[in-house]
C-alpha cells in the first residue's frame, strides 16, 4: 500500500478543520469597532488552535517522510489522530465564547492531550512497522517534546478549575515548544 | 483514463464529509459541564458517522489500489457511492437531535443501505472491467462481509420501529465487522 | 507549467461545492416522516445540483487529460469556471426554498447558462493554446452537446416565468443529455 | 522534504476559503427579484474576494515553481499566509454587510495588507533558501506590483474613513494590476 492517499486525505481533513474554524468567528451586525471587541477571545482562541493544526500537519509531513508503505493498522491510527482534532474546532468555538471558563479550558487541554495519544499511537505503530533500525525512531530520538507536551496538558486541565489563565499559559507554552526549531530548543534541554 | 483525479475528488469530498459532521455539534452557550449533556447523542452519532466514513475510505483506498485505468461508468459509479455519502451528516445530524426514535433511525439505516449497494455497484462495475482473473474478484474473495451488512441494515431499519436501542445496536455491529481485521472475523465467521 | 495543481485544486474547489450543497438540507427539529415532507424540494434540487457538479467534475477531468502544459490565461478561464460553479450552492438553496417560483427558477438557468458559457471559453483558450491539431478540438468534435445546453437553458429561463415546471424539465433534460454515454446521443441526435 | 505536501495543503486551504465565502451569501426566504437585492453588496465583496484568493492561488502556484525542495522555516512561512488570506472570508462577510462603512472597509485592507506582507516574507524566505542565483529572485525581477500593492493599501485603509468608495476602488485596483498579464503592465509601468 502506498502512502500517496493517506497523506492526500490527511491534507484534505487538516486543510478544512483549520479553515471551518474561521466559521466560528461570526460577522457581527454592527460595523463599529467596538462590534469587534466580543470577537477578541474567540479570535485568539482561534490563532491558538490554528497554530495547533499547523504543528500537526507539519510534524505529521515530517513523520511520514520517514515512511514508504502503510499498512492497514497505520491507517485506522491516522483516523484515529484525525478524530481527536476534528473536535478542535468545536473546543475552540467553546473556548472563544467563554473565555477562561474552567471547563472549556479543560475540555481544550483533554482534547489536545487525546491528539497528543493518538500522535504517540500512530508512531509507535509505524515504528514497530519498520522494524530493527526504524528510520522514524532515530529521527525523534528521544521524543522529548513529545514526553513533555502531555505533562504540560495535563497540568493546564488541572490548572482550569484554578486559574484559566495559567491553564492558557500551559497551552501556549507547548505550542513553542514545538514552534521553536528543534535544535535549538534540544540545546536548551541538554543545559538544563 | 488514470484513477489519479478519481481518487483525489473522492479524498476531497469524504475529507469534507467526515470533517462538516463536526458543525452539526452546535458549541453552547454555557460553560458547565451540565451545558455538554446534551450534546452526547450528537457526538455519539458523529463518532458512529466518522467510523463509518473512515471504513468507506479505507475500502474504496484497497479497492482502487486493484485498478490501474477507470472509464466513464465507474466515474459515475463512483459518484453515485459519493452521493449517498454526502447524505451521511444530515442523517447523522437527525439521528444526534433525536436519539433512538424511530424514523431518524430507519433513515440512517436506510443511507447505509444505500451507501453499501452503490459501493456493491461500482465493485462490480470494475470487476466488469477487468475481465477475466479480475484482480479486484479474487482481492475481495466471497465477500462475506459486504453480504452480511446489508442484511444487518434490513434487519436494524426494521427493528428502529420496536427498538432504537435495536437498530443502533445494529448499524455499531457492522461498522465493528468491519473495524475488525479481515483475517480474524474471516476465521470467526468460519468456525460457526 | 504543470496541469498537476490546476487539477488538485479544481477537485479541491467541485469536491468542497459539491458537499456544502447538503448543508443546505437544515435537519428538522421534529422526528416523524411528516418532518421530512418540506425537505423534498430542498432534496430534489440538491440532487439535481450534484448531478450537475458532477458532470462539469466529469468533462472537466476528460478535458485536461487532452492538455499537457497550461498557461496562465488556461488558470484564469478555470477560475472563472470555478465561480459560477461556486455559486450553484446559493441557487441551489433558493431554488429549495422556493420550489418553482418564476425567480429561482430563472436564476438556477441563469448561473447553469454561465457556467457553460466560462467553460466554452475555457475549451476554446485550450484549443487555441494547442493551436493546429489541437487534441481537445478533435475530442469534443461538433460539440452537439455544448451547443443544445445553452440553447435549452435560454428556452427554459424565458418559460420561469411561465411554467416552473416545464423549465425544471428542461435543466433535468439536460443533464440527462450528459449522462447518457456519448456514443448513444450521438448516434439518436444523428438518426434525427 | 518535497514540495508535493506543501502545495496538496494550500491548495486545500485555498480552495476551502474560496468556497465558504460563498456560504456567507444567506439564502433569502422571498422569491422575488427584490429579494435578492440586499444581497449585491454581499455579492460584490464575494466578487473582489474571489479574485484575490485566485491572485494568491495563481501567484503562490508560480512561486512554488521555482521551488524543488521546501525547508521547515519555509513551511512555517506559508502556514503564516495561510492565516491571513483564512480570515478573508470573515472581513469579506462583515463587508459584505455593512457596504462602505469605514470600519469594516479598513479591516478588509489591513487583512489584504497583512496577507502581501506574509506573502512577501515567504517570498523572501524561498529566495534566501535558493541561495545565489536564485530562481525565484530572477523570476520576480524589481518585483514592481509586490511593491505598488501594500502603498495602494496603506491608501486605501487611510481613505476608508473618508470615502468607502474611495477606499474600495483602491481594493479593486490593486486586483486589477494582478490580473492584467505582466508583460502588458510592466510595459505601461516602463512607459511611465
Amino acid at each position: 500500500m502506498n502512502k500517496g492517499r493517506l497523506e492526500a486525505f490527511s491534507d484534505g481533513v487538516l486543510a478544512i478543520i483549520i479553515t471551518i474554524m474561521v466559521l466560528e468567528i461570526k460577522v457581527p451586525h454592527g460595523h463599529e469597532l467596538s462590534d469587534l471587541k466580543p470577537l477578541i477571545p474567540i479570535f485568539l482562541s482561534y490563532v491558538l488552535s490554528f497554530i495547533y493544526i499547523g504543528i500537526y500537519w507539519n510534524n505529521h509531513h515530517h513523520m511520514l517522510q520517514t515512511v514508504k508503505h502503510v499498512s492497514g493498522d497505520v491507517l485506522w491510527a491516522n483516523l484515529h489522530l484525525l478524530f481527536w482534532l476534528s473536535l478542535i474546532p468545536f473546543v475552540t468555538g467553546w473556548l472563544g465564547e467563554n473565555k477562561f471558563k474552567a471547563m472549556p479550558m479543560a475540555l481544550y487541554g483533554i482534547i489536545l492531550l487525546m491528539a497528543a495519544l493518538a500522535y504517540f499511537l500512530l508512531q509507535r505503530r509505524i515504528i514497530r512497522n519498520q522494524g530493527e533500525g526504524s528510520l522514524l525512531k532515530k529521527a525523534i530520538g528521544r521524543d522529548i517534546k513529545g514526553k513533555i507536551s502531555p505533562v504540560v496538558y495535563l497540568i493546564s486541565i488541572a490548572m482550569s478549575f484554578v486559574s484559566g489563565w495559567a491553564a492558557g499559559a500551559g497551552y501556549v507554552l507547548v505550542a513553542l515548544i514545538w514552534l521553536i526549531p528543534d535544535r535549538r530548543i534540544e540545546r536548551i534541554l541538554k543545559e538544563e
